[in-house]
């Protein structure tokens, strides 16, 4: 970040008077620019059967292209978590859904980054999106865990299969640190 | 948003390609500036003793100067959920805490923000960080329901009560919609 992108100016990094962190803020109008973690939502989609598939994506971008994933991408503005969720299902994998309950919030605090999945249950068909090179439905068994893209998804899915293990679906809450490269 | 702030060049409004919405991109560089909603991280304090008192703050700042709210602020980057209801709670009550466990998540997609607050318990004493003129510790009776700052905290605190009568806290997740003021 160089320039104001209210005014233009030069920006200069240091402590706004009553604040207690170095900030960006311009040389010109005076303007504070401050940076914040940004919400990737993302849902596990399960077949409305309930034959325990769901579904997932391989990257057609990067990063992580040809990886698997599940369906996710950052939230909008404008949108609810719930909002941001269902598109990002649309988006990726052509897939409408019934969303349900938020599953899990992943801290991703060296990216800057919060990562919430919710459950849904899929309504009809898949296809891959624009971001995707394929969609498939995959059981426990056939997960492709050495391929999943993004070490939140593993441990979104972890979780998922834990529970459903133990019939009883709970709220997860958990922490990426470094050297995690996602 | 007008100007760059990699290149400082002027912005326009435009779907770039591959994309569905308009964004803010540099006419000069192509840089494309996504605005994304911000995560307002805050924390239920309860007494260790279990005596059923929360910590309030009233606002020495606006918006909603004057009025009462639970310890809640930005998260910032480099930052997990937790830590930022900690350290929100250290600034805005001078009160250091044993967090718990993510009890709500609230949208509030009219002002791109979505609002989180955790359980904690308190370590010691309290008092009036610079962004509040006083805190207290308040018995359910004397919750300022009327004077309370935003409608975030209105809907988590009543959540809180009622599952406390319940004796089971669950996790609770909700939107506030415009006309909501906050």
């Amino acid at each position: 970040m160089n320039y104001c992108n209210q005014c233009g100016g030069s920006l200069e990094i240091r402590v706004p008077e009553g604040d207690t962190q170095p900030r960006h803020v311009c040389r010109q109008c005076g303007c504070v620019h401050y940076l914040n973690p940004k919400l990737v939502v993302g849902c596990i989609v399960e077949t409305p059967a309930g034959d325990g598939r769901i579904l997932l994506c391989r990257r057609a971008i990067e990063p992580r292209l040809g990886l698997w994933t599940l369906p996710a991408g950052f939230m909008e503005n404008g949108e609810t978590t719930a909002q941001a969720a269902v598109r990002e299902t649309l988006e990726e994998a052509c897939a409408r859904i019934e969303i349900g309950p938020l599953f899990s919030l992943i801290n991703v605090p060296h990216i800057n980054q919060v990562h919430l999945f919710y459950r849904g249950w899929l309504q009809g068909d898949h296809a891959p999106g624009t971001e995707s090179l394929e969609t498939a439905l995959v059981d426990e068994a056939d997960i492709p865990w050495g391929e999943l893209a993004f070490r939140s998804v593993t441990l979104c899915l972890q979780a998922y299969f834990t529970d459903r293990r133990h019939g009883r679906f709970g709220f997860h809450e958990d922490s990426l640190l470094p050297p995690a490269s996602y």
